[in-house]
């Protein structure tokens, strides 16, 4: 399993907000039920490699459907095989770490 | 007001796991009071886009004093300036769209 | 048409250098006939945003082949539709304006 | 020695384009004579942490003068302390690799 973050920003909207492009995302997510954390700064999907990036395809293509002509995308995909990890795994080891 | 997302990668350490690492950055964001949250992909932080560089400075730093000798840090800056935004902001109004 | 800049890094390899890695890749790419430009921070690549996925999805498979047990891989795609770019536009546009 | 890759990215300016502000960029860079690359995807800095950052600000700082309401700014820092590399050194490595 992995973790794929991920960033969709569509440019040339003529303006600053991207709520709606987050939300059509966050629908899509939860529609299909695939597993997600919502952060400040993108989306963090957990998943096969092969899934995420398929995901990634699909996530990457929904704001041209809102009439943008441009679209930045960034993934990153962190891939661990020697343990199972899992969503917020890494935030309780940290915080057993330190109490 | 802007967010910056900070992931500090240690290379060469001979083990996969990273979690002492950012288990170092998060006892320094705790001791200096700097609001902030940990995700499964990186730390995402709140303040004014001087502070928060200088602060990447600090952090993109530590690794080093655990006999690291190559660190990639990567960083991203959300600034924006047509309102104030807080952590967690984005995430209310996504869930709100959506509900 | 679009850009992939992408960047594989394996973790916990014992060494600071990923040279043997990065020709891995650039190899492949040769081999291949995909055009790429190799930068100092990672590889450029030209193409439709599906092809450019699933080579991603080869790439970041492999540092696996040498016994490396966890891999990061930042992925950006940089994806205009209101005209045709190739590899180099870019930087030939604004040579242009700044002459 | 390290490098900086760093794009900036200003949102909701009506336009895909952004060559205008890739190009205030690059003429700042000539006319304090840093020693940059440009790429299709970003811009590649050499220098020490503290500089690199310190300009990260200037450069993200730059599309607002632009009546631009929010910038994205991506950074990656790749810090080698165990030798000194310089721009271009990892691209004849590889190269040498393969040949």
């Amino acid at each position: 399993m992995a973790f794929m973050e991920i960033s969709v920003v569509p440019l040339g909207t003529g303006q600053p907000g991207v709520g709606d492009f987050v939300a059509d995302i966050i629908a899509h997510l939860r529609k299909e039920q695939i597993p997600h954390t919502l952060t400040d700064m993108g989306t963090i999907i957990e998943g096969e490699v092969e899934q995420l990036l398929a995901l990634a395809r699909t996530l990457h293509e929904m704001p041209f459907q809102r009439q943008v002509w441009r679209v930045v995308t960034h993934i990153t995909i962190d891939d661990r095989r020697d343990k199972k990890v899992h969503l917020q795994d890494k935030i309780k080891a940290v915080s057993q770490r330190l109490s």
